[in-house]
């Protein structure tokens, strides 16, 4: 399928690189893509950046069909835009499709129009330390009609945002609340795929915990309360003793990229990883022994967030006397100097537009 | 505040009553009022219906922040319009506003909206039997950002579609999947409010059982997989003996306003209904017995819709040998009774427009 372009007449003033936050900037162009069932996938373009006709009774509206995808592009030292495994994030999208009964996407395709989009915005990508360039792939619902079943037509688009550092004092450790009221997800449910209403349930938590003075909610299973599952939108590992662990991929947790790449490369370090349950209490009382040396979430926005300090049940314990761990400092040193092409890319995850 | 009424100039042809589908046809005009955080819900207004400008970033794409409503309004034999117990509505949509971290609504206020919203769009009321005017409040969340938190400006809208009978055959029993691989809801999720991601959670589940020749699925709890919740979309009743039993609200079920309204009535009729859990081998049990005599769902599109048989894994059993109950029959009679104004409403449960 070719994919046309249709430049802007007007392009934007660029953003200041010291203060870009997360997320507020867009850049001048987006891609679109539309789905019909006679045409399939179709209609491949990039266009000016800017709002779009929605009708009122649009499927995603209101019964919340949506999915979407995060990933990073950053400029190298020596002027080479790269993507940091942007395979795995195409595979997950349509992963996410089949949960969510959206029709699969070409994963190699929308590979292509991302770095053909990025290409054409490349003067956006940022270069200050700590930033990058935020892809946004998303897929919408737009039936015009009310009625419950999957939509017909669809959209699939990417926009762009220079975004700065996640923390812009740099990677400290925050406090995090044990969320025992509201749950996450379930098995059977969709929490290992992105689609947008596990986000939107996710909201009330955070709130809460903000209110009580926390940055991030713990997230327990649904089940049985007992195992942990995520810390905010975020993978989560604990270093207990000379090991790493992190809790296994049981269908209600989000198979995260950069959670795969952090076990592939702390295995490659000679350290001990395992995948299992692990429960809060396991925690706590591994802290109590003194054995509990760090822990950390996870994610594409952040990397690579501490975890200072834990509050469950009303008891609170300090991780690493609420310091930022050197294990979780290597971690994040060497998977930002890998997708910043300043560190040599061992693994073969970036890939150069 | 005052609502502000613009009309519009190229009113659409009415569609043939005899065909109108659900939810597909939408009539002349909307309603839409705005929330931002420093003047609160503002700008209510009602105009011409049609496609609205949304920025690709909106809140509600992403991260799902979208809650909604469904009513009805009938024309009455004597030329009245009628809602159905609407103060209802608006309250469960508070409710669900809640635990969405979306500002709530003054109740009384949008039910006044809507009402003149009916109003101005009256003709477009059906009115040959099943019909009536879908009545679909919605609030989404309009920042453009991608951070993940509560949007911080939200539209509130209506639109109307007039709606054929959601059985054109009529009432009539239908084949029911028990599902046992996808769960809808668990306790300290958002089960029990309206909002998107619960519907698009879903459609797999429903999608499958459709595959295997069912028209819906019944939903078993999420942490034991034993005890029914719901059918499709609707709530569910079984008539056992001489009794009436639905699940309790248990936090994972939504409340039906027909539920609501089926247990009051049913109630004054003298027939004992009892809220409790219910697991699906106590039904499979008591139709062995033979004291298993009706089952039926309740929603505000369909009122009543029969269960005709139930497949649980691998087991089938029909109900009432696959025929519409007296009680169903009886319920839905007066229901719509009430609901149209071609009955008493020995309730108060109607509201003339």
């Amino acid at each position: 399928m070719e994919i046309t372009v249709q430049k802007t007449d007007n392009p934007k003033e660029k953003p200041d690189q010291g203060n870009l936050g997360f997320g507020t900037n867009f850049t001048d162009h987006m891609f679109i893509m539309d789905y019909s069932k006679d045409k399939g996938w179709h209609d491949a373009r990039i266009v000016p950046y800017g709002p779009m006709k929605f009708d009122p009774a649009m499927a995603t509206l209101h019964y919340g069909q949506a999915v979407f995808e995060g990933m990073k592009a950053y400029k190298s030292p020596d002027n080479r835009i790269l993507l940091f495994r942007p395979e795995k994030n195409m595979e997950r999208l349509n992963n996410t499709n089949d949960r969510m009964c959206i029709p699969r996407i070409d994963e190699e395709f929308c590979l292509e129009a991302i770095k053909k989009l990025v290409n054409i915005d490349k003067e956006w990508i940022p270069t200050a330390p700590g930033t990058s360039l935020y892809i946004r792939p998303f897929i919408i619902a737009t039936d015009k009609y009310l009625g419950l079943k999957p939509s017909s037509t669809y959209k699939f688009m990417v926009i762009l945002s220079p975004v700065g550092a996640y923390y812009p004092q740099g990677v400290n450790p925050v406090e995090i609340y044990v969320e025992n009221e509201y749950v996450r997800a379930v098995p059977g449910g969709t929490g290992h795929v992105k689609t947008s209403g596990n986000y939107a349930a996710s909201l009330k938590a955070q709130a809460e915990a903000s209110a009580r003075g926390y940055v991030q909610v713990l997230w327990l299973d649904g089940l049985e309360r007992k195992y942990i599952e995520e810390v905010g939108s975020m993978n989560v590992f604990f270093k207990i003793d000379s090991e790493l662990v992190t809790p296994a991929l049981v269908g209600s947790i989000l198979p995260g990229v950069t959670r795969d790449s952090t076990i592939e490369l702390v295995k490659s370090w000679g350290i001990k990883v395992t995948e299992r349950r692990v429960s809060i209490a396991e925690i706590f009382e591994e802290h109590k022994k003194g054995r509990l040396d760090e822990a950390f979430g996870t994610g594409t926005a952040a990397v690579i967030s501490p975890i200072g300090e834990l509050n469950w049940e009303g008891r609170s314990i300090k991780v690493n006397d609420g310091k930022t761990g050197r294990l979780a400092e290597r971690i994040y040193q060497k998977l930002t100097g890998i997708q910043t092409g300043e560190l040599e890319d061992d693994f073969g995850w970036t890939e150069k537009i």
